[in-house]
């Protein structure tokens, strides 16, 4: 029997949240977006569209930027943990909204969020184990393994990966933690820095993009090595470059060279590694999936 | 309450098979181990093992070196796919097995079993996702979360994800897929062909075993970052250099610089980054534990 309860969801990213009521894709009954500024003032705002709504939802779930603790055994759980976003260290995220709104709250990383919402809705809705790659200003991954998100200590954070440098390329990296990690190489901001160019104004046939292209298929095939995904969503806004999507299948099939010899990869790649089925509402939506997960009944 | 049927497992090895008898770790009631030939040959001596006890298994696990198939609800589950191994391609090692035995048997890869026997009860007991490397001839991954095997497209092969290269190694790597990827440059066949020495006569102070624990750190490295497991099993043959294990701990803290603020990398990598709490014999008690997951009631 389908779900037909109302639920609502929060995207919580470190420049904007997202807040939404409804059922499902087909059934968004109302949406909201402001930027993210103090937990507090910020929190208020996300409780305060709740409480305007004709009913509050059954459940909310929120994927949140992070690091997150999203283990609901935990004394922590539904904080924030230590983050370079200035005053969210250690918010109690769950813990105001339950507060304020008092309905069952699930909690997860933005990424798993949106990686629920693709395996449900989206690009991943036949297999069983989807990897969400978001790319922009920061890159993170979330991981869908027979429907449940995965967690560990406390979650991935496949944005800081390793991969070997692309030939020539002598760009030391943007990330403050580890330089030349994926991320310090190959987000928008690492984009940016290296080419003296905002991402958007790089035209298709720089040599910027094969760069990105080499990190972004390297990263996808440790990761296919590593946890053997079904699918491969990859959003974010650096991935709104659609013809990065064609350089990225063709490098994984070189790197990998016949190991993996699987059809999904040797000969259906446009459909193994894709965009999101649900567009730039994959986070969203998957706080709606997240919702629906903790089993009202 | 316990359960103390008798159960039979096979670790089928690329170079040797080994097989066993009996209900856990302290109560083995017979083993045995003979060479790897062709597949009729060294099933038949697997059977034969089985036959000549007091009392059939009321179950049998199969962990094998691969590529395999683990997927119970395709057609080719329990083969060995294709493999460089002469003669084993496309194998139906469960079929046989069955067919000649009548008894239900488990089967997944060897390091997925080898997984499960430390998650069971090896190092990773007290943990809900053990990640187990095996480097030797090969290096091979598995990993079990929340007590289930890790399956995809067909599995896992962790030994062949990409990592940076140490500084100043222009060794080419061995690997005939991918040259330079782990296995190709961390192997013990790797450490051989680089220092023209095999492994175990290259002495502790030797540079070799610092740019070993270079590769295998960031490896897990990665491993950490991508699917965040709880406890990391390291064993096979290179791994009996039982001082790699404090050199690959420190770079693996060095790399990650902090980023993953949980006490198990921050405080206590000691009890994270381990050897097998089965020894040598995880692998094949892994299989006993496979068995064991096939609820017989």
């Amino acid at each position: 029997m389908p779900d037909t309860s109302l639920y609502g969801s929060i995207e919580a990213g470190g420049t904007k949240f997202v807040c939404a009521l409804g059922t499902g894709p087909d059934d968004v009954r109302a949406l909201t977006r402001f930027p993210t500024t103090t937990p507090y003032e910020t929190l208020d705002q996300a409780i305060a569209f709740f409480k305007e709504q004709p009913e509050l939802p059954a459940a909310l779930g929120v994927g949140s930027f992070g690091p997150v603790d999203p283990d609901p055994k935990s004394s922590t759980f539904g904080h924030i943990l230590s983050t370079p976003k200035p005053g969210w260290s250690n918010t109690d995220v769950r813990g105001r909204l339950h507060e304020a709104l008092g309905i069952p709250i699930a909690f997860d990383t933005d990424v798993n969020a949106a990686a629920l919402g693709e395996y449900r809705w989206g690009a991943g809705q036949d297999v069983e184990t989807v990897l969400y790659l978001t790319v922009g200003t920061g890159i993170g991954g979330g991981l869908v393994i027979n429907g449940q998100p995965l967690h560990g200590m406390p979650h991935p954070e496949m944005g800081h990966i390793f991969v070997p440098r692309a030939e020539g390329d002598s760009y030391a990296g943007k990330c403050p933690f580890h330089g030349d990690c994926l991320e310090g190489m190959a987000s928008g901001p690492a984009l940016q820095a290296r080419w003296e160019t905002p991402a958007q104004d790089l035209p298709e046939d720089h040599p910027a993009w094969a760069m990105e292209a080499h990190y972004l298929a390297y990263a996808l095939v440790n990761f296919i090595l590593t946890c053997s995904p079904q699918r491969l969503v990859l959003g974010g806004g650096v991935m709104h470059q659609m013809h990065l999507f064609p350089m990225i299948r063709e490098r994984v099939q070189t790197i990998l060279n016949g190991y993996v010899r699987h059809p999904a990869v040797l000969d259906e790649i446009d459909a193994y590694i894709v965009p999101p089925g649900l567009g730039d509402q994959a986070g969203v939506l998957g706080g709606i999936a997240l919702a629906q997960m903790l089993n009202l009944d």
